[in-house]
């Protein structure tokens, strides 16, 4: 089963490498772009073929690895 | 208008980011993960509205600045 996990900054954190993205993009001549915030996106291969334990496995890895949860929110999608 | 862009690596393409978050996980005591594969993930608030033009808009960030062509593909999603 695959999962797929958004990991990004809660509202209100600063986002150096998002602003760092949108001056980027206007030396480039690109207008019109207010605001870009970046996260990380990534996409797990697990051997558990139940949806049930599969997300409550991501949770946890979410909580204990892949995400920051001081600064940081995260979204789980698993392929059904 | 809000855009989301994923970034990931092409098939094929050695990922040892990824890889280092399986071994990590795999520490951690977390069975059954055969693999990560790691991308990036931006959210662009624009000030165009058109959706056409607005895709047309960061397709081109992505083929200029976003995404690494020779090794990555990308997907762009528009809030309506």
């Amino acid at each position: 089963m695959k999962a797929r996990v958004h990991v990004t900054l809660k509202t209100g954190v600063l986002d150096p490498q998002g602003k760092a993205v949108a001056h980027a993009l206007d030396s480039l001549g690109f207008e019109g772009v207010n605001d870009v915030r970046q996260g990380k996106y990534l996409e797990l291969d697990l051997a558990e073929n139940d949806p049930d334990k599969a997300h409550a496995a991501v949770d946890d890895m979410c909580r204990k690895l892949l995400a920051n949860m001081v600064i940081e929110n995260y979204a789980i999608e698993l392929d059904t």
